[in-house]
């Protein structure tokens, strides 16, 4: 039997976890938006209030890192991957408050695709979240999450495309376009956190 | 007495320091862009001028990195808070490049608080840039910068909001959303600034 | 005699000499956009299929990082610089996607000097890649390439000048604009390889 004389802190994976769940949460709620007849200003407002939740658990992760000895892996990583699913609950609460903000009745097109591929992102995080502990499964993990980005990318060139094809004014297509480029920097982010994954994966194998 | 006999090198603090007094300077002359019949073509220029002095300023810090055994943290993160403090230079040169540019006789809505906050976050940097010595006194700092961030991201959707209502033509409201973002840009770059500090502080505590 | 026991896997200096020759492909085909009666939707395609190439060779670079004991440099500097020269080629394959999208017929101003100017970066970069195994040299490099991008940068500033300048409409400019912008960011990308690769050589040195 081996002791292992210094336990690393394994909060960190709930935290992350927790996080991760935020962005489930999140990217839920943006599906609200289409529906027809749904109150933007409030799902705007639950967003934000998610948003804020998301915030408070990367805080506490990053209180912890401040008072933790052994890590489970790099401080520097800890805090990375933090901030990543950070970013990723700020760029879709932005989104969410892009069509408040500007009072958008109807979705830009592509939309409700980005929203899709947002909540498939967000639940592949989450699952991801808890095997950081043993570092096994995540290739399909990362692999799928750039999959998406990139179906991602293809879906919001065509939504541009769309966009300036002359049907909308200038206004609308500058106002609609905000909406769409923040549903893509929302996915970009989840790539981003995978490609952390990923780093994180590399330097401990 | 404990003789340390490999010194750091601490002139790494006078360089950070510098660089942050020029953010002093840059945010300054952002304010006079408000000035009712202030000569925008000068005060861009002006900016510029502090802008390369700043870039000198980096330069040197990369130099002495390039030239120094012994660094006062780690060699990556002196790399990384020399280009953090250039890009919050480098946004506010933009700024009011573009005022200059776009020709834009009056500010746009919410540019007199944005850059109100510019000088307060380029006070706060400049102040905790000398406290790196003994690392103290530094989560005030960036707790702060992080808060006039969060102000300053509402203050930015607001102006959105009102460029978007319908008060302005298309051309005009590209040409001040362009002033505002780049207002903002600067501020997120003192809070990353800002995070650069954490990161130090954190792996050296 | 000296015997390097464990001798570090070199094929990664080919490998990112690869992705720099694409880099090189790429800038001559967004060259070709600039020809009269050129198939804009053909260059696009074909600049796609140079960033798969250059995709692939990103994969290959991390795969071999997964199962490489000993590696030249930093492993996370290897993956960083793999993904900095990935992001040029992301970036030169959006601005010639958005000539082909937005059926834009005239090349923005500015355009043709951007253009070269990416050629220039490319093939530095191309040419810098073999030097990284003896870190000789490259001081020309990253200033060179620091110096195209503050002159790309003024080329830049000027043409969003003229697109504001009251002579395009607003749908125009916003079309003209993303193609600049995108230009634009390609460069800033090499520029972000060649800091790098000066902190590598920083670390190496």
């Amino acid at each position: 039997m081996r002791f292992n004389l210094l336990p690393t802190d394994t909060a960190f994976y709930d935290l992350f976890g927790k996080s991760a769940n935020h962005l489930v949460d999140g990217a839920r709620l943006l599906a609200g938006l289409l529906d027809p007849g749904s109150d933007h200003a409030e799902v705007a407002a639950r967003v934000r209030e998610v948003e804020h939740r998301c915030d408070e658990v990367t805080h506490e992760t990053i209180r912890r890192l401040n008072s933790t000895f052994i890590t489970p892996f790099d401080r520097e990583d800890i805090y990375r991957l933090a901030g990543g699913l950070d970013d990723v609950m700020d760029d879709m609460e932005a989104a969410a408050d892009y069509v408040h903000l500007y009072a958008i009745a109807d979705l830009p097109p592509g939309a409700a695709e980005q929203i899709d591929l947002l909540g498939k992102a967000a639940d592949l995080t989450a699952a991801a979240m808890p095997r950081l502990r043993d570092m096994r499964g995540l290739d399909e993990y990362w692999i799928e999450v750039n999959r998406l980005e990139n179906l991602g990318d293809g879906i919001y060139r065509k939504s541009l495309a769309t966009l300036f094809s002359g049907a909308y004014d200038a206004l609308t297509v500058m106002r609609l376009r905000d909406v769409v480029e923040q549903l893509e920097a929302a996915l970009d982010s989840f790539e981003k956190v995978a490609n952390i994954v990923e780093q994180i994966a590399v330097k401990e194998s």
